[in-house]
């Protein structure tokens, strides 16, 4: 069975373009960059191409800016560890309720280890409380680390405005942008971004590949040492296919960033819409005045989440219940929670995620499919009954 | 030109049989495995059968002792910090001289922020002086860290008798056996090892994927914090295509072994025999009784090493004049210098690195053309002609 696959915020399918360029790099071009030897040389070059592409899709001023990790994980974790490298003497970390669990994790252990952590809210819509941000930030703050979009509701964070509050008071600011590049324009050029992440995976390069942008002038130390790889920045002999293949979706998604703000968007807000006609007590999470243009998150009352994910998993319909990352925890998802959604809502939520490979076919099938689902759960649900 | 690739413990070609397992999952299986969905899901057990596949090839007791991670030099410094982190009161770093940079920088790195740091001498021919090393360890030391196998030389280290010092004493004790991993066989269920890092491109599996192995029981906290992958020990997007071409890699060298040793080391001994008494002045680097099989050092005298690799780069011969994770350096090999190789030596050294894919013929290529790019070179060298 094809999958109807509506769950792109978690992973994407590399794409064809992506893959093609990524092959020779196994079996016939397989040196490596380090060696003195052309055959290892040439690959360096490739290297530096895929550092030009991801330069490009961010407009940064620079490729030097653009650093290859492993994935966004790390990429946060190198962002933090250099802020912290940087300002030794500065104890205080600022971020929000609703930050994926790469930084949400991180910066609990930091609070453990002895740092002050100010976890700023969002409101009802998984707005920022920007009044709250900018009391927070003080001379012991060290760096401000706040999502470009959420990955459970695709809710946008204003990061020019952040950024703008903390350069005028000097403090280092990081955003995770993991779901937001590829899929919303950007000028790190002109904006006040000292830091950001991101992940090949989520935008159609292979898994194992990340990057971190860093605006020329920041403070950096490396936080994997070794080798002299990336200029000194990130030990490890270079992950070559996989860089290639970021550089690769990088340019693809310049290439499809109209699409994916009209006719994605407009899949999206169909689908959407159908759901929320069709079935009754149900409502759409997030900001949907700055939302990405790809993510829908819809709360189904008094039923489980997971309980529509199996029904819907027999049809093929890929989608989740939150985050990958949190997946197998019976908690609802801190996001929602942040934002206040009740419990007999936040357990019923499914966020649908899509990209430039869906089909308006397929948001038929889940219009189709959905509501008696929904409405099966429900007749068996002892929440619902009584509500 | 088809290189004659003898660099391959700068990196390997990937196996045809490892692309071949890995190429489902860039576009058909691509599915995050963490996903709730059967189209997800099913990619775990994949990831499981990969774990199973490298536990089994370092003769682990369970698939559950391993850990995948994005490089040998993730693992090394993910294995230095779990030992950190388990005795927090203990600030005392035993390792060696000749380990790789991974090591060697970390190393460096935690003297500068305060660890006393013992540094263990090898001899003339690469083998450590086992006498300083017990004593050296004492109630402070929170981990010893010695490489199975030296990069440069191949000179093999007794672990067995290092780790048996260590567990003794209650001492965590770490081995980069990132080129050992593949070319001998190995035994951890039996073998005093409580951490031992590996890395996949070293072995015919892609670059960017790794592994470390934890023996059971043995303390651990994660390097990389966040979502809940690796049963949370290493926190990420599973690299799902690498992981499952890091698996069939080492299905591979199992099958491999046996030719690994006898074909391989047959024509590494060959090409060694043959140069040395082609050329004048020249010798051998390592331990001759407790060597890889794959690796041959050569000192040639009075010349240098690059221009060596230059004028063999002309016929498509690739080789090293040392570890490829310190090119452009103009200092000899700390290796080197370590065992006290002269620097009139030093400075010419050349490490040939074989692998199952190397030829007779090859091997005829480089003894045809080599003793005339020495000679010509020596003729051009100041210190040939007053030596």
């Amino acid at each position: 069975m094809t999958p109807v696959y509506l769950d792109n915020n978690a992973t994407t399918r590399v794409a064809d373009e992506v893959l093609e360029a990524m092959l020779p790099y196994f079996t016939e071009f397989y040196g490596n960059p380090s060696s003195m030897h052309t055959f290892g040389g040439q690959v360096a070059s490739q290297i530096q191409k895929a550092r030009q592409q991801v330069a490009s899709l961010l407009g940064a001023a620079s490729s030097d800016e653009i650093l290859f990790t492993s994935c966004g994980t790390e990429s946060d974790a190198a962002a933090v560890h250099a802020a912290l490298r940087a300002f030794p003497e500065r104890k205080h970390l600022i971020t929000s309720t609703v930050e994926h669990p790469a930084i949400k994790a991180l910066f609990e252990k930091l609070g453990k280890e002895g740092f002050r952590i100010t976890t700023i809210p969002v409101d009802d819509r998984g707005r920022l409380n920007m009044d709250l941000l900018e009391k927070s930030l003080d001379e012991d703050t060290a760096i401000v680390s706040m999502m470009w979009a959420n990955n459970e509701t695709g809710t946008l964070f204003p990061v020019e405005a952040i950024g703008k509050l903390c350069r005028e008071k000097g403090i280092l600011f990081h955003t995770d942008a993991v779901q937001a590049v590829g899929k919303i324009p950007m000028d790190l050029k002109t904006m006040p971004i000292d830091l950001l992440s991101l992940s090949g995976h989520k935008l159609h390069a292979p898994k194992g590949v990340g990057a971190l942008y860093i605006r020329k002038g920041t403070p950096f130390t490396p936080f994997i040492v070794g080798g002299h790889q990336e200029h000194g920045r990130r030990a490890g002999t270079e992950n070559v296919a996989s860089i290639i293949g970021l550089g690769r979706a990088c340019l693809l998604a310049e290439e499809k960033m109209a699409e994916e703000n009209t006719r994605v968007r407009a899949m999206r807000d169909r689908l959407e819409k159908e759901l929320l006609s069709r079935i009754p007590k149900c409502f759409v999470n997030g900001d949907l005045d700055a939302r990405l243009p790809n993510t829908c998150s819809i709360s189904f009352e008094y039923i489980e989440g997971e309980a529509i994910l199996l029904m819907m998993n027999q049809y093929g319909i890929c989608a989740s219940s939150g985050s990958a990352c949190t997946s197998g925890s019976l908690e609802p998802s801190h996001v929602l929670r942040a934002m206040g959604v009740p419990h007999t809502a936040a357990h019923g939520t499914i966020r649908f995620s899509l990209s430039i490979y869906n089909t308006e076919a397929e948001m038929d099938a889940v219009i189709e499919k959905l509501p008696p689902i929904v409405k099966r759960l429900r007749e068996m649900s002892p929440f619902w009954s009584e509500a």
